[in-house]
């Protein structure tokens, strides 16, 4: 069945289908875009649009397989993050840029090479890549993409792993090899450990033979999480209402034999950070790569002066811009070879059968769940193609 | 006149004093001292003390010429800031640590060596010199000090810059040089402007060729103020009222040529600090060094993250502590090379005539005029040795 295309189709194929597609064509495909920013339940649509035609030049087609949430995408969608969809997704098929441009949302995800054009070295059709440039709308059945931007995934990575590397345990990664050298059985702390930020940071240290102490909030199932942790391998897994006591610091000193520890890394902010920071060494680095509790972070000026704690922040949207694709693939192996555990997750599936609305109401009522901190797990969508 | 030296005398004149003065002598010199922390009101007393005996091999007696009240020193004698007085304050003539010790206030100043003892070499009687080692009581007329801890000035220093040149000028000198290179017509951002500290920076910025934007509070006498830093050097004077002003960053934009700001020195902390630093380029350094509104720092998020601002801190006295003696020497000559203004000040003189109630009672008035705001001014001690 054919249909005309509607405005969002023209720009979802990339600047190839300038060549290709003046006519309508078949509806193979399906994304989740946008035209104005605002809260997901108001602005995001499901759309269709054609089957893709042969990448240009420099350029590769990939099929999404699994594509997850992450809590930045949907501030994207808000507009209150810094980081903006890629200009390509407003170009027409003549190249110009469009005045009311079309979004296409998601910015991480695991997809499989379907055609590769010319001059596009080292992909073949039935790799699976991941996408490591920023906002290339992954929320998607298919897209095309400068061969540049996808990077092949070693195939230790399992399609969970492998979809999720390379946001959550990427910061981790770097937060803990960028800031300061941690030494031999050296002490890394760290709150909201039980993100997947936090629990990819338990993991890696363990592996690098550091150890953890983690503070997460109290909850009726504290016992399950400190244990799901345990297994991960922290070493001391604390509640904010510990901070309360007295005698933790002694109880710290004893746990790291009076080493000091020299890395803290914050996803909170807030209220709790004076006393967190009173724990650390002289010296220590504070890592902020998020603020949870949406306060700013009181910084105690004795602690900048007399203890010379030094606070900075990691954002690794930022770490991919700056850094060349050399080193963007060191650091895929570098996760590959850690083979950490996929993260708990639940696959949404949006299947061939059902209808743009239907796909797009489906999205709206898990990110609103999500908003809700009703789930406690990764969620991953996967795009089937539109039946037509 | 011969008269009991009371407790104190007996750690005034330092562990020298063991082999010579076990026999009432001649009360010679004054000091301020006090024997627990508390408000100065309280706490702090004159006493006078014997005529030092010769200095003990690597040791030189030094007459005080002039000592500042620094805010610190106010809050060393409260036993509220890390810096405690020097333990050899507390040596008994037998060399024993005294269980009730008696503290001599006063951290910087400009002395004069009047002996010098066996093994000292590079230095010799008239000798001007400061203190550079913490906490060895310079609120005093002599006092007896181990050779590494005082340092030859350079004759380029006049008196007043000399007494004062250790603390806040180091300050400004190391901030400015420590952090970020500044490139040649870079700018610094500072708050708390007219501060000693901040008008060091002005200068020093000034000759190195950066240029200043210069935060200060609102006050009736605020364009008197701006035209003294502004004939310091400062290139643009502001209140923080203007942070309001929502053209601000334009404004700075102009000012700057649009050159990112890459380093904020603060001393006030508090609620203005979230929009001064949106005023800073990406990467740059907030460095603090004091926190005059009393209030933390509060840190967004999104500087550290977006921004990758970087919050440290600076405290000139645990610079000294780290530092060898050649690299504090290094500095000395760094800033006397720098010629910077003597900041306004006023000499207190307690004088020969006056008895210790008198001495005291002057200091404990000077403290507390300080601790209203009513001095605008360095207040430097000159303390003359007591007639008997």
């Amino acid at each position: 069945m054919f249909r005309r295309p509607n405005f969002a189709t023209r720009v979802l194929a990339g600047p190839s289908m300038a060549r290709f597609s003046t006519t309508p064509s078949l509806l193979a495909h399906r994304a989740i875009v946008y035209t104005k920013n605002g809260p997901p339940s108001d602005v995001i649509t499901a759309t269709t649009y054609p089957t893709l035609p042969p990448p240009q030049q420099g350029w590769v087609n990939v099929k999404l397989l699994l594509a997850p949430i992450n809590p930045s995408d949907v501030n994207v969608v808000e507009g209150v993050y810094p980081s903006k969809p890629s200009l390509l997704s407003s170009w027409t098929p003549s190249g110009e840029l469009l005045k009311h441009p079309v979004y296409p949302a998601g910015n991480e995800g695991l997809a499989r090479v379907t055609a590769v054009g010319g001059g596009v070295d080292g992909l073949k059709e039935g790799d699976r890549v991941v996408i490591t440039a920023q906002q290339y709308g992954t929320w998607a059945s298919a897209r095309t993409v400068p061969s540049q931007v996808v990077m092949k995934v070693p195939e230790t990575l399992s399609d969970v792993g492998a979809a999720t590397v390379s946001t959550n345990p990427a910061t981790a990664y770097n937060m803990l090899h960028s800031f300061t050298d941690i030494e031999d059985g050296g002490w890394v702390l760290q709150n909201g450990a039980n993100s997947a930020v936090g629990q990819a940071v338990i993991q890696i240290a363990r592996q690098r033979g550091w150890k953890t102490i983690n503070f997460v909030r109290s909850r009726p199932d504290l016992d399950d999480l400190k244990e799901r942790l345990y297994a991960l391998g922290a070493d001391v897994v604390l509640t904010y209402d510990d901070l309360a006591d007295k005698g933790l610091r002694d109880r710290v000193k004893e746990w790291t034999g009076n080493k000091p520890i020299s890395l803290m890394l914050n996803c909170v902010g807030g209220k709790t950070i004076p006393r967190t920071v009173s724990l650390l060494g002289h010296g220590a680095y504070v890592v902020s790569y998020g603020a949870m509790s949406k306060e700013p972070m009181p910084v105690s000026t004795s602690s900048l002066l007399f203890k010379d704690v030094r606070y900075h922040g990691f954002w690794q949207t930022g770490w991919y811009k700056r850094k060349s694709a050399e080193d963007r693939r060191a650091l895929m192996k570098q996760l590959a070879e850690l083979k950490l555990e996929e993260p708990e997750h639940e696959i949404v599936t949006l299947s061939a059968e059902r209808t743009d609305e239907e796909v797009s109401e489906t999205v709206k009522g898990v990110i609103a769940k999500m908003g809700e901190g009703r789930y406690g797990k990764k969620v991953l969508l996967s795009f089937e193609d539109p039946q037509d």
